[in-house]
């Protein structure tokens, strides 16, 4: 018998896909290769990734997330955020029109417990200066998150 | 009327500090400063650091508690942590002796809900590529515990 694949359906519009749980499960899958990612991550430019991780290594990594062929076709911009990481990842459903994607992005196809890197991203290493001011742009972002939700015992 | 100073007594040995609450009042302290910080760091040597504090240029400012003298006494190694930061500070309440603690180190002075830095620490740089990783284990570690402490939603 072979499992029922996880549904990913959004529950108030079930036509497209539940962005929190595609970003929990990309989470994950980033998580599997050891990069350490933060959910909606304000970049210097003014927008937001999704998730923003790092490696142990240093390697920066943006994932946008799309819950459906009109939310990718609405973001004309994703090209700006090649300039803030070195490798690059939709992530999506299994449903997702794929075709839509461009080639020379990763792609992760995920539910909302995980999921799997199907094609890697181009590496396109960020400049030195650039590098340390989102490192530490993203070191103190996850502290005050971490400690804000922890609220020290 | 003056109110009553905080108490800061531990409630199991009311004869100490409550080391949480300190951290808890240390870390406000560092926040008021924009210095963004985690408890119980891990550091290469292995040892931890009660806390560790990124600022907004890269700086890292370790924070050890001390629940007394007793624990400051027992404590002979707190210099090994001078190779892991470009400042050190002890926090300590408003009770403890302070005449104990080695003047070439900074002091906050702290309670459960926040606190003074009474004395500056000396500076003494890391080198950059020793900054470097430091950050950088300071950065997926702090991500690591937001995103547990957060399970994205």
């Amino acid at each position: 018998m072979k499992p029922d694949p996880v549904s990913i359906a959004s529950l108030t519009n079930p036509a497209i896909d539940d962005a929190q749980g595609l970003m929990r499960g990309a989470a994950r899958v980033l998580a599997s290769f050891g990069l350490a990612a933060i959910p909606e991550f304000s970049l210097p430019c003014g927008r937001r990734a999704d998730l923003m991780a790092l490696g142990p290594k240093g390697e920066l990594v943006i994932v946008e997330v799309k819950s459906g062929a009109a939310d990718f076709r609405a973001d004309g911009k994703w090209p700006e955020y090649f300039d803030w990481c070195d490798r690059y990842f939709f992530a999506v459903s299994e449903r997702f029109p794929r075709a839509l994607l461009p080639e020379h992005t990763g792609l992760i196809i995920a539910d909302g417990f995980g999921g799997a890197i199907v094609r890697e991203s181009p590496v396109n290493p960020l400049a030195p200066a650039r590098r340390k001011s989102i490192t530490l742009r993203f070191a103190r972002t996850a502290a005050e998150r971490a400690l804000r939700l922890d609220r020290l015992p």
